[in-house]
């Protein structure tokens, strides 16, 4: 009864938030790359014949089912694990919620490479200051307000639903960090206009599963080559 | 048993992705802000409390359940209208492929709009050429391959699950269109590479449902409001 993970193995990357629920969640799993290397996870995908993923991370499941795209994985496991609410209503909310994580995350990568994904950041820097602009000023406050008004929606508890954790909360948590590393300034003269979604935070980063997490080398720190970069350049209050 | 769908109406944008299945499928629906214009979308979307849409389009159910997000909206509606298969495999299948759709879309209105999504296209136009480049030489085959990679894949039809349309077989019609529309060199050039997306394409152009709203005043021209646009200057062979 154990999944297999394929990422990147030097960074957190959108792998990042499959492992968080895998790891919030105590459920077994391989993270093949980080032990067989990158070499193998091209080795994998180039082997797929038909259903093959357009990009890591993918999960294959103990029966052999592989499934690409983070919130396809989450929204498999939420309702293989109990990682998210069964009632239709909550579990769409919740799916959506990971959706928009999700753009958000993509808008994040897009600063600091805006014109060539395929290009080096330092072959694109006035076009990432310009575009570091945009998503300091008006993007990060629009998605930061939206999810703290979601986190402040139930009063039960600092969790997305109240009292109980979802994977959309580990991956709300994973979203500050990474905003935190990339835009120290930016967040710190922002981040207490969202105080649902920072309490949430705290709250994910003190499950047990999140914290053994944190605490071990499983989880590797921030770098200059995933998702979430700290370019001095880029931020600002 | 009527939806009610908000999108901006002047423009097929992401809603036409949801126009299409639900006119595909005959299924029952009002586009709000068509018959009521682009301020009722706005009052709407501000006057909801809780758990609001971060964006349009987003669909309102007969029940009155409220669904953000393409790839949602689509899962729901491919499972309760059967728009798609039901075998798990199946459907996780077509979702994942709907969301490498979405994120073509977001690459290729990042073409136009890759420093600033609150700025003008003619505020970023060499921004904009570089982005075309990189897309039009690498992101349009790498997309293209995969989708053409999924189409071949079952044999016993033109369409992703053989010879019963899914939601993903129009969004993927939908896909051909807006790159022809936005990209004609380009893709003059290099659509006789993929011919079982373009055998699909046209399998389902001649669905009795996606006929008729072609050849119906319900669907909007392309224009330079939308994501797919045609900028002479970013496109090439």
């Amino acid at each position: 009864m154990t999944y297999t993970l394929w990422y990147w193995p030097e960074i957190q990357g959108r792998g990042e938030f499959v492992r968080l629920a895998l790891e919030a969640g105590g459920i077994d799993y391989v993270d093949a790359a980080r032990e067989q290397g990158s070499d193998a996870l091209l080795a994998d995908l180039n082997a797929r014949h038909g259903r093959t993923p357009f990009a890591p991370p993918y999960l294959e499941t103990p029966e052999g089912l592989v499934i690409a795209h983070v919130a396809a994985i989450l929204a498999y496991l939420g309702e293989r694990h109990m990682l998210a609410p069964s009632e239709l209503a909550d579990r769409l909310w919740i799916e959506q919620l990971q959706l928009t994580i999700a753009d958000c995350v993509t808008e994040a990568h897009n600063v600091h490479h805006p014109v060539g994904t395929g290009d080096y950041y330092e072959d694109q820097k006035p076009e990432a200051a310009r575009a570091a602009q945009t998503f300091r000023d008006e993007r990060m406050p629009k998605f930061l307000g939206h999810f703290d008004d979601a986190a402040a929606h139930d009063e039960s508890g600092a969790f997305l639903m109240g009292p109980r954790w979802t994977y959309a909360d580990c991956s709300l948590f994973q979203l500050v960090e990474g905003l935190r590393y990339a835009f120290p300034q930016r967040m710190a003269a922002i981040e207490g206009d969202y105080p649902a979604l920072m309490a949430l935070h705290r709250a994910v980063s003190d499950l047990a599963g999140v914290k053994a997490y944190l605490a071990s080398d499983r989880r590797l720190a921030f770098n200059e080559m995933g998702i979430f970069r700290h370019y001095p350049e880029l931020d600002g209050a």
